[in-house]
């Protein structure tokens, strides 16, 4: 049984859904010594998130920005936690939708997603800036 | 430490929700070997996804089909990802709403579900074909 | 490796989105063995759920209620699920939208979550009763 943990830090994008299989994976050479096992990606804030979803199309991105804009608009009248801006709480409730973390299963030594599956990170903040992820490796050699 | 992992294949199914509770354990015997673990499923596509609820009545699924319908609906006119269908980017928002996989305790040899839950596939294409999970079981015997 | 399952009991919560960090973790002394690890939380219920959100202001807990209500409303003529009431069917699909387990990482004996954030039962029943949570704890010590 092995355990590797790592905090990795995402540069500041732009609020959409980004892809960052490569950024991420990159930074993990440990997944290659796992046979069997998993691997976690937790989130520090409540108001970004992780999910997995089409990895080549990047209309598949945009398209999921605009409608998750639609289901959870700015600027509605009950809302009442807006200190920081209109894209304040609609942050906080696409956070929870969508989930901090992620667990992909690891075998021999590769992610075992889908053809056409990418881990993105979802920033809902207009300026969200640096992200933390904490990345917990484990599983049998 | 115990881990054992395996790809299942689920046969295709009509766009909805499904019970898959019994076709997934009964695929899986070495839950049984497990005394406190874990039982993660992973779901290897970006247009089905896997979530847990209430297990006895039909109409939790039809109900739950109807409403993600209502609230990713087909044929909105700022999608621009439509080359599958109308029913492409709906299934990929659909997809990330639910998430791709779900971990659920295992104790003493058993799922411990509540009584009313089942693991439920979510599919969101309307000819979405086989589908395929990957099973990954840990813990200590 | 360090295996620790134990069920905790949450008293009955009115209807709404309620920070359970402190309860959780006073019942869970056994995070403070872990130096590298996970800490699954999965709740054994159907019509209630677990998130991370932000753990300062309770109008983001408010602001989400009011907003799931709008998304998920009560009493739309095409559900079917209504035999407990309004709150039926509203409450097993958001219970499948925000999900029925959480992983957060442990690092040097401590959860490893941002700064902002904590751990919300939702509560979707009017009169949800006592709920039910298995918490696993894993990793290395």
């Amino acid at each position: 049984m092995n355990w590797f943990q790592k905090e990795i830090r995402l540069e500041a994008r732009r609020r959409g859904f980004h892809i960052i299989t490569n950024e991420v994976v990159n930074q993990l050479p440990e997944i290659k010594k796992i046979k069997k096992g998993i691997l976690n990606i937790f989130i520090k804030h409540s108001s970004a998130s992780l999910t997995i979803n089409e990895n080549v199309s990047p209309d598949v991105r945009s398209d999921m920005e605009k409608h998750f804009n639609k289901m959870i608009p700015e600027n509605i009248s009950y809302y009442d936690h807006n200190s920081e801006g209109p894209d304040d709480i609609p942050a906080h409730i696409k956070a929870s939708v969508l989930g901090s973390s992620i667990s992909i299963p690891i075998t021999n030594g590769d992610l075992n997603l889908g053809t056409w599956q990418g881990i993105y990170l979802c920033e809902h903040r207009n300026n969200g800036g640096i992200r933390k992820l904490v990345a917990t490796i484990f599983g049998e050699e």
